[in-house]
């Protein structure tokens, strides 16, 4: 597994997203890691991240499979395109589609693990499934139809680190 | 307008959700409006809430659609039924799916209004569709498939408050 997360690659102007941002000191704060063929994240939900008690919130597993996806989309491009993650021009992306579905309550209080990979890779577009599981079961499916980030949205492509 | 928000007829036990529960004190705390054949649903996001400068983080926009159509859900089915919202026997949902369509980017630092209306009401499934718009323009579209909470999942029946 490579030990880099996807996100530290970000550009530092594309680093204050509330779900994956190292920059957001309110944010989840989410890393995603490149493994073989497919990205892997682990989150354990904070006691209040809960839907009824016992169970998490059903908002919370859709961030975590949006921005996870995201960074899935990332690295599947990069790699599609046989160049390092974060190298240049930048490959960033944003949500076009998200679908979820909840296959069963998700426990409240133990780690969840995301993994994700790219089912197509056209153009603009990178089509990214995922799952949601808790104590080896799968809870969530996720769907995500991500699409390079239009230019009026780019906050600047150099990474000043 | 019901001057009453529809989550405020949730039985204690069923207000603890991050996105819509009255005793979250980290949590959004939505509050649902029933508005004829509709609900309507108006939250301002926090500067945090961001995915680049200048725009709403996508995960909060899955967020305020699920916990809003899941209160439309529960609207509904009282209206369906010719009851008053949160009459008794109970009926509360849960997000079995959820998908969202992100139209354009959400401009961060003004009201987000949420609206919602039942499709499709039958047995114990509920569809409902909503739009989420920022100054008059729709920016993301969302359909909810909500089912009615099973049994075990009840935190218990009577309002306490």
């Amino acid at each position: 597994m490579n030990p880099v997360p996807i996100q530290d690659s970000y550009p530092d102007g594309f680093s204050h997203c509330y779900g994956c941002g190292r920059f957001n000191e309110r944010g989840l704060q989410i890393k995603s890691y490149w493994d073989g063929e497919e990205a892997v994240c682990t989150f354990t939900p904070r006691p209040y991240h809960i839907a009824l008690p016992g169970y998490v919130y059903g908002g919370l597993i859709a961030s975590l499979i949006d921005c996870h996806c995201i960074a899935t989309a990332a690295a599947a491009a990069y790699r599609a395109e046989g160049r390092e993650i974060g190298s240049e021009p930048r490959l960033r992306y944003v949500t076009a589609a998200l679908h979820v579905d909840y296959a069963r309550p998700t426990p409240l209080g133990v780690p969840l693990e995301v993994r994700a990979w790219a089912t197509e890779i056209k153009g603009r577009k990178v089509v990214v499934m995922a799952t949601l599981s808790a104590e080896g079961e799968v809870c969530a499916r996720g769907e995500v139809v991500a699409v390079q980030m239009p230019e009026h949205m780019l906050p600047g492509q150099t990474q000043e680190r």
